[in-house]
């Protein structure tokens, strides 16, 4: 019984018509994720085979806990990028212990992840604004594209924020390679007008619409083989000092329990939260999407366990972090997936590789892995959003460009922060004014309308105020605030009845302030009322000294308050 | 005309009869801020004289730019602790290094407070809750106390976490010196007790209740006074080596520009947003309460720049970061001071202090200050929001906990992260899951009630749902789950109506949810109406891709849509 539990349900009503779709998908997302693996690990400063070792346990990690049918995990561009900027200031860029951090990263992530899916946190994963994300990965793009510039060129350049780079590659152009960067450039030609014209083109010779927007994501795979079989030939990498791949170590690795540095804990453990929620996020919208085209449905807190598992066995495959990524998912989709199995054959494809055929990478030049990666980094570079919310909501804009710019000029790990804050501070900012209105009676009904808006009536002294909005510590002041200012204008005001219909939680700071008030009101011979208060609101209410205080000067409807004598 | 409007309306309007009232507290709290001026230099890990050099100027130049008629500004022991902590990793405590980041604290606290003082950005006074202010508050208080002990006791003892101070307390016991040990001991039993019991005995003697607490808060000068006599006569610092101030230099500090070092701006920014945040928020929490009791009130935004010009002057005079401290001004109130003069007053009596008289403290002992420390921060310990919040709401007591024992393990910045991360966390996590209600028709009637708890109408194919609601990043995909749901449920849905009378912001992320739904809704045969949108959110709405599509389908009331037929 327990044992059937820990099996997904997918797994246990698989039926046979799904196997066509997933082996589909599963060997089209693989030919894409064979040159995005290398390339990613390149990004991340790692040596290539990384890249597949977090291609393979990971997959089948996913598929055990993971709820998205089609979501494709592995190394993606940001987690990569996040991993580099995580580990350079640490250790030598592949260096042996940068290796062994990197896979301390990917543990550290997976253990968190879990928790936070044991702790049922998937809310986490709307603790960010579209628009903060939109400019987190726009600005993440724009840094990863300019970086990959250097292998383009075959400049030597040691990574750095943007300014250095900027200025190292100006400097450097003198000692560009010019075969490499023939080779590059061509790539980069290549692939892009693969993305802008390759899917049109067969749709005239008459490939069907998916078909021809799949066969245009195998472009990447298609330069990979012609570039490598050019310095294969030519013996590039002698002849021109094209820098290649070179020697990929086969065979899996042996599971082994990363080496725990306590020390290095206390420095990893902030990256490793960041690169989690952010490939958490990441992995929850892409995946949330596409179940959304098929009436399907992800929940967050088991993907944290999804992504948490897929993070501990790439820890424990001698990989570095993954998470969901953007294009794979949407190919994986495209072409076909209907459950995770369509990951396992990915996984047992890539097993096979690195198995059989990491030799065939030799030859491969750096120049064509930087441009996949230039080319799949600046799909990601999203001015829509910006567009958008620049017209429908200024804050949010500024939101994203701050964002963007924190990235772009501070570094990932800074703008990621910043835009969590940013993301609380406008919430806390927006909702730092509640909705208020002093209202009436409608004549000759028991309705009440605010009276700055309708023909209504009102009582000498008495002052009744509906609140829109649930009360909680950053609004509960503009409450006070604004009684204050009435009573301030309306000096003979005898009783002030708080209408509390749209309040569906108090929060302790919002108790207390209420508290305050209705102190400081009857010392100034001013009766406090409450009318409206919802079920559960009042429960909790009913015992703190306030409802005690209060007991006698609740009523259910504001007319039963408006027309009470209590004074 | 410009020059009058800089003169604070306190001042221009200042009348005679307030000048009593003004002059009492100024001596009063003077007669309480000399102890606790070098006491809190002493915490601090500073000279006393900067307790003193802080406890001039600012007070001016709050005068000029508060709002609070009763804030006392100066050294406080919650800043000075924070202060300690993130200058002790950074130079040797006491030494000039030391000094000199002190004076940069406080100008960088000061300019960032101005700052945001001119951005407007008061809301942050509420950017924390109630709890997690109290937890924090009470997590110092007992780190302060403790770090206080080797002064009681007379033991050398480095500052360090509190597992070190406490472990080398008990190894340190034996070490102890025993005159300073009496002093302190007697000090602290003599301050509790007055405490305790003096406003009692005093008010059984006649005294009038407001005069006896206040000759209560004046037992801390007396304890020192007697002290200070005692150690002099005996010449206890050379007979006993019970530690004393010492010599402190007479005459004010030249104003001077500090010494700005960019590399240090990079390591103090943090800490100096946490002192300048926390002493904000302190300040206006004291001011507003203060204010309140005499109906008067406080601007957040203008107290940023009262409490930011504070710590200009304190950084040009010499001083270190400053604020609002809870009880002086609690005694400045009760006093009677009736504007910013009667900080004016204590300042130029400082400032004699200062040029006359600093050689009376050369007797005065370290466990004298030590004990007027303790005093004060145990007054600070605060039990009662914790057991209301752990009766009232259970999240709160939780996050008032995790702040407290932050605070109290791990530090005083970490424990204000803490704080700030949990509080923000619990209010999204409180408004991930907004209130909605599907609801029917009242029979006869044009009201609508939640199907749930009324007897009404509904129409076969139609869904209404009411959002209770604001609808923004955090909260707009419950919406969409809830709308799956009810769709799963009811597969013969052809319209789906949201009531958005509840909903008084709607942000770019939320559109993009809505956005999508009505896509997604659309693909499945289900037309979606809104009914009820407040004015401001549908001018918003009318120029999105949302809105345009919605055109038709946007109606002013639930029973419009309700009878529609658009589908």
């Amino acid at each position: 019984m327990r044992l059937r539990q820990l099996v997904p349900a997918w797994l246990q009503h698989y039926q046979r018509q799904w196997l066509s779709g997933d082996l589909t998908a599963g060997l089209i997302v693989t030919v894409m994720l064979i040159p995005q693996s290398l390339a990613y690990a390149m990004l991340a400063g790692l040596p290539p085979e990384m890249g597949l070792y977090a291609s393979i346990l990971p997959l089948f990690a996913y598929a055990l806990f993971g709820t998205s049918m089609s979501l494709a995990v592995g190394p993606v561009a940001v987690a990569s990028l996040m991993t580099a900027s995580a580990l350079t200031p640490l250790a030598a860029v592949g260096s042996p212990e940068y290796i062994s951090l990197a896979v301390l990263l990917a543990l550290l992530s997976g253990l968190m992840l879990f928790l936070f899916g044991l702790l049922r946190l998937g809310f986490l994963a709307y603790f960010l604004s579209h628009p903060v994300i939109s400019g987190f990965i726009s600005g993440s793009a724009v840094l990863i594209a300019i970086g990959q510039l250097k292998y383009i060129l075959g400049i030597k350049l040691v990574s750095g924020n943007l300014l250095s780079t900027v200025s190292g590659l100006i400097h450097g152009l003198a000692q560009a390679n010019p075969t490499t960067s023939v080779i590059g450039v061509a790539a980069l030609l290549s692939l892009f007008a693969a993305r802008r014209y390759l899917g049109a083109l067969l749709q005239a010779c008459g490939v069907r619409a998916t078909t021809a927007s799949l066969m245009t994501r195998l472009a990447p795979m298609a330069v990979v083989i012609i570039a490598t079989a050019i310095v294969a030939s030519l013996r590039l990498d002698l002849n021109a000092a094209v820098a290649v791949v070179g020697h990929v170590p086969s065979g899996l690795p042996m599971p082994s329990v990363p080496v725990i540095e306590w020390q290095m804990i206390s420095v990893l453990w902030l990256p490793a939260l960041l690169i989690s929620l952010v490939g958490f996020v990441e992995s929850v919208s892409v995946a949330q999407s596409l179940a959304l085209k098929r009436g399907q449905r992800i929940t967050p807190d088991k993907e944290l366990l999804g992504i948490g598992a897929a993070n501990l066995a790439s820890a424990l495959s001698g990989g570095y972090p993954v998470t969901g990524g953007f294009a794979r998912s949407v190919v994986n989709f495209s072409a076909g997936a209907n459950t995770p199995a369509a990951g396992m054959v990915s996984a047992v494809l890539m097993a096979a590789v690195i198995a059989a055929f990491t030799h065939w990478f030799y030859y491969l030049p750096h120049a064509v892995l930087a441009a996949t990666i230039i080319v799949a980094v600046v799909a990601l570079i999203d001015i829509k959003t910006l567009q958008e919310a620049w017209h429908y909501d200024r804050a949010d804009a500024i939101s994203l460009l701050l964002t963007f710019g924190g990235v772009v000029l501070l570094g990932v790990e800074e703008g990621i922060i910043i835009g969590v804050a940013l993301s609380l501070a406008v919430l806390v900012w927006r909702s730092s004014r509640p909705h208020m209105a002093v209202v009436g009676r409608v004549p000759g009904t028991e309705h009440f309308r605010n009276v700055d808006r309708f023909q209504v009536e009102t009582q000498a002294g008495v002052i009744a105020l509906r609140i829109d909005e649930s009360l909680y510590f950053a609004n509960a002041h503009a409450l006070e605030e604004k009684i204050e200012n009435l009573v301030d204008a309306q000096p003979q005001t005898r009783r002030l009845i708080l209408i509390m219909s749209a309040i569906n939680q108090l929060d302790t700071t919002a108790l207390g302030v209420l508290t305050e008030l209705e102190r400081t009101l009857a010392e100034r011979h001013i009766a406090l009322q409450f009318a409206e208060i919802k079920g559960p609101v009042l429960d909790r209410l009913r015992h703190t000294e306030l409802g005690l205080r209060m007991k006698e000067r609740i009523f259910l409807s504001t007319h039963q308050a408006f027309i009470s004598t209590t004074a």
